[in-house]
């Protein structure tokens, strides 16, 4: 029901390509998750994300249970069906979440008490009810409940977190019934590299279809976050697939994927396509910028998009400015075709044995304005 | 390069369909034009409107002029170029917005004195430099400059605003320059039936392309709006297109077509999408409604639309819950699908001279449950 099958490898680094195969049909490595919240990529249909390219979307357990409850969407069929998208989905645990969202939480062995962002009401989440919502929603890739400490977390409380994450992994693998569902375990450890190491070794030693890299995009600087994937990614199995966590910015996933992860995902194109930002060849800009005003270009010249083959600059600007919903939902596949175009490209450059070269390309162009 | 053909008219009262050309192509009538404030139809692409079967759209003068002027909209092609809608449109004058939407105002007969919403500088508006506007906006059909008084004005101030409305519909027709714009001026006269008849029988003494009933939906009641109709329309002439200004209710438009009516434009389909309310046939409906939740039908069994065909009650209503852009985007297909499939099914009645018979039990049925 899940195969992971490595298509190319370019041994000038650790990049590969692969397929991986779920009950709601394959995605190719390295592939770019957008984020769907709340049941939902913000602003898109699901026609929209499979137009650009884009196989398999991520939602959060977290949003969920809080409402609609995963009652509600176990009884209206399920994630996919409820939310139209036929395609390979995944869920976070919610433990994430839990540390970043919401208030006045207590951690013990058993799990965590947090207040909702929504109502206030007290809700416990523990690996047990993480996978049970979980297998409710039915994602084909559902994750295990972990403890996310920030970056600056000290170390002795960086220990304790990646301690329970290492037991709360093995109850949610105990917990987990459906079989039509792969669960992933998560590594953490922050930036301490032979926490890193540890956490791996356990980790690993449990047998999960595909690993995670957690406790990354959480306050760390891009050296700590490249120093925690050239620790981790080594020490990982090559047939399995190796998800990093809440990462989506160009640079980044390039130096990710040189390392050999597979699968990303990351708020940062739709997010900053909402406040007006875009990502072209030559770096990332704010669309209200006066020089926009009357630019009758669109923001990409050799883009494909339908915002791009479209509509200009101005008009976007125009749109971004007023607030108007379709500006936010243009930018929104602008920044995605950009970021799915860019791992398109990743595989082709990984198959023609030319990553590196294609990877150094491509940032110098990117950062050529910055520097 | 504008001509109006009246196809088909139901002889048992005063419906008609017809077609009206433009430079930028036709639109058969009775027709909905959905409003596109400040160069965007709130959530919707072009492509999105034309799949709707929407064929003309409209913009506002106000809100342009402020953001981002009429020279960028010139420069940049004119409206229908910048904003990617090759269809015909229509811009109003501003006279309804500026007393509608802003502070400060002082009027005197060279126009109105107004303060910006967005940053507090004074503007003046003048019928001149209404229509200059809208020649630099460049849309197909262009509205006089009118004052629009509340409906609870006296008398008095009623028949001020007229005969206002009156010399600045002649300014308006004197600054026109452009050949390739229809002009339409605007009936006033408020809530009073001689104010009316003495404001029709000015505005249609004008040579004018097509002529528009303003003043309503300002507050009036409904029997005072289609008491509003039931003067004017039998006093116009028939060979020209009337504009009922503002009016978008489904049975609102009804007893408008009813009285030979062909135009219609107004917010309410986009923003109760906004708002979380859709029609169906059996009327207006909140769709954050608890009965919903686990609704697994569409939002209308029967309707075509995109948000019907591919999605559920119980998903529409977690979207505009969680306040998710692709909630507002889905009601607002479907209420502007609605109110444009209700005109095509109207022309289609009147064709078959059963306009009345049709209305009425769409309007049985619409009302069914709140009777």
């Amino acid at each position: 029901m899940f195969e992971f099958n490595i298509i190319a490898a370019d041994l000038n680094c650790s990049a590969r390509t692969g397929a991986f195969q779920t009950p709601h049909g394959s995605f190719e490595t390295p592939a770019f998750m957008p984020c769907g919240t709340k049941g939902s990529v913000k602003t898109l249909t699901p026609d929209e994300l499979k137009n650009l390219g884009c196989e398999i979307i991520l939602a959060n357990t977290f949003h969920l249970m809080l409402r609609p409850g995963g009652e509600i969407v176990e009884k209206m069929g399920g994630l996919q069906r409820w939310i139209g998208w036929d395609g390979p989905m995944l869920t976070d645990s919610g433990g994430f979440q839990v540390f970043s969202l919401s208030k006045l939480r207590k951690i013990n062995d058993e799990g965590v008490t947090f207040q909702s962002p929504l109502d206030g009401a007290t809700h416990l989440l523990t690996p047990e009810k993480s996978i049970a919502i979980q297998e409710q929603l039915g994602a084909d890739i559902i994750m295990a409940f972990d403890e996310c400490p920030p970056a600056d977390a000290e170390k002795s409380a960086a220990k304790k977190a990646m301690e329970r994450t290492h037991a709360w992994a093995l109850k949610s693998l105990k917990a987990k019934q459906r079989k039509d569902q792969a669960l992933f375990p998560i590594i953490q450890g922050a930036i301490y590299p032979d926490l890193r190491k540890e956490s791996v070794r356990y980790i690993t030693g449990l047998d999960a279809p595909g690993y995670a890299i957690g406790g990354v995009a959480v306050g760390e600087t891009k050296e700590q976050m490249r120093e925690v994937m050239e620790t981790v990614c080594p020490l990982l199995p090559k047939e399995k697939p190796r998800y990093l966590m809440g990462i989506g910015e160009p640079d980044d996933m390039l130096a990710a994927i040189a390392c050999g992860v597979d699968m990303f995902d990351c708020v940062a194109p739709t997010r900053l396509a909402r406040h007006g930002s875009f990502w072209n060849n030559h770096g990332r800009h704010d669309i209200t910028k006066k020089e926009f005003s009357v630019s009758d270009q669109p923001i990409q010249s050799d883009c494909e998009c339908y915002a791009c083959s479209r509509f200009s600059t101005s008009y976007l600007r125009h749109l971004i400015i007023e607030k108007e919903i379709l500006g936010a939902r243009l930018l929104t596949i602008h920044n995605l075709h950009f970021l799915i175009d860019l791992l398109r490209q990743s595989r082709k450059a990984i198959e023609a044995k030319t990553f590196q070269t294609f990877s150094k390309k491509f940032l110098s162009e990117f950062y050529a304005k910055e520097r």
